[in-house]
């Protein structure tokens, strides 16, 4: 007989919650997504809608209704009753038993989450500290995959520290991006905004885009560039960019105190500028 | 109410079979291994136990007792009455609401199922095609972990063209294993089998230790370098190496014949001290 054991609990193999047997699992063979919303609204659904259908595209899931998937966010949020909220949810190419090339025709899995953000104020005022840690992620980070082993270890060796988030460096000794993050750098003399060219090696991130567009409200313009660490170490100003908690400062590199150790005067207006936008509901 | 949906049914969030919530799922953040048993005895167990072991320790899940792991696999075949297993367990970090750093003290979870083998005789008589893909997985492929994305893509393009393995070509243009498998090329004026030498690119694979004891059985002398696909398209003898399938022959490589288009000689010498070494009860 064909069995599964959970735990030191022995099943018949045909009588198991389908959780157990999710692609998910075996293989991080799905896709996800992470939304917010500020005072009861979701922010930037469309982008993210937009990026999870590209997403399973590239992984080739197929027979995914990205109306439905709207349909499904929309009503746990007004189920859920939380003005500020995080929502996740992923897709996996379905549950069966376990093989590399899934079954033709096998029916994805949709689950979602819908939780209460913490408040994050004091973060946007002291900011964090930041630590280095090598990319060790695959080659298509673009496509947003349950595959999140590599940022786990990171994060875990940044938290040792002390550290929020971890930054990764790729082979050639350039900030790919944060663990969970965009990363940014500010020169205030040339009053330009720093970041890594989108590509294979980053997560298309909708918080980058959006600071992308609101970068000119506070004069500064934009250069698409990979930093090193030793740059963003001495310079003006930096931080990262995360869909859960939009703008946050980081004040310390790699045990390097950044500026004056506290948010930075461009920081600030983007983190203002930005929460217009959003009360503008853009 | 923080709550999850499952497709288009919500659920208070409390009330969640862990299954869903689990780490393996939200990160692929675990570890698993394979297991096979031959004619009702399991092989090579200690060996799997210990790089178990070592990957549990990479990822840094602690609290595993790895004898209770093996009373576990045990006491699973002994249940399940199947003479040709394939046994899989894997461990995830465990269950809780979704964050890259898990909670302090978090139990870890562990799944294990035991099926049948399918009979895979005409495989190694007949040979299978297998078709080069980019290696697109992360830097640490030591680590038998849960994210296998990257692997799952190649296998599905290679199967497209009919081919039952997708062999990974790394940025520099070498070989380094399959999708699911170790890759063996064999120089048979020389008497020489080439595999890739271990290292942070490949899975230490115990399919592929067994092999290097047995060449010299087949009059092989070993030696470890990493393979283009224009070498091994011409090369006289290939195979793969897997613990469900042991040996099995590659007679196409990128649509080129191998040899003779059927088992190498060398390659069937494999095969059949491979056998007796199982036998043996090593």
């Amino acid at each position: 007989m064909q069995i599964a054991m959970i735990d030191d609990r022995i099943v018949d193999i045909r009588e198991l919650d389908s959780a157990y047997m999710d692609r998910g699992t075996f293989f991080g063979d799905g896709v996800y997504e992470v939304l917010r919303s500020y005072d009861g609204r979701i922010f930037a659904i469309d982008d993210h809608l937009e990026r999870f259908a590209r997403s399973l595209n590239e992984i080739k899931i197929e027979g995914v209704d990205i109306d439905q998937v709207r349909l499904r966010v929309l009503e746990a949020f007004e189920q859920a009753h939380i003005a500020n909220a995080k929502i996740y949810f992923h897709v996996t190419r379905g549950s069966e038993l376990r093989s590399h090339v899934g079954s033709k025709g096998l029916k994805p899995n949709f689950f979602l989450t819908v939780t209460e953000l913490p408040d994050d104020s004091e973060k946007k005022t002291a900011g964090i500290k930041v630590a280095t840690h090598p990319d060790w992620r695959w080659k298509r980070c673009d496509i947003k995959s349950l595959n999140l082993m590599a940022n786990v270890l990171a994060k875990i060796e940044a938290e040792k520290t002390g550290c929020a988030e971890a930054i990764l460096v790729d082979e050639s000794g350039y900030i790919t991006e944060g663990a969970g993050s965009a990363f940014f750098m500010i020169d205030t003399t040339a009053k330009t905004l720093i970041t890594r060219p989108l590509g294979p090696e980053i997560l298309p991130s909708i918080t980058r885009k959006v600071i992308l567009q609101v970068a000119v409200k506070a004069s500064l313009t934009v250069t698409e560039r990979p930093i090193t660490p030793a740059q963003a170490e001495t310079a003006d100003e930096l931080f990262i960019a995360v869909t859960t908690q939009d703008i946050v400062p980081v004040t310390e590199f790699d045990g390097v105190t950044i500026g004056s150790g506290k948010a930075g005067k461009y920081t600030n207006i983007l983190i203002a500028e930005f929460a217009n936008m959003v009360s503008a509901g853009i």
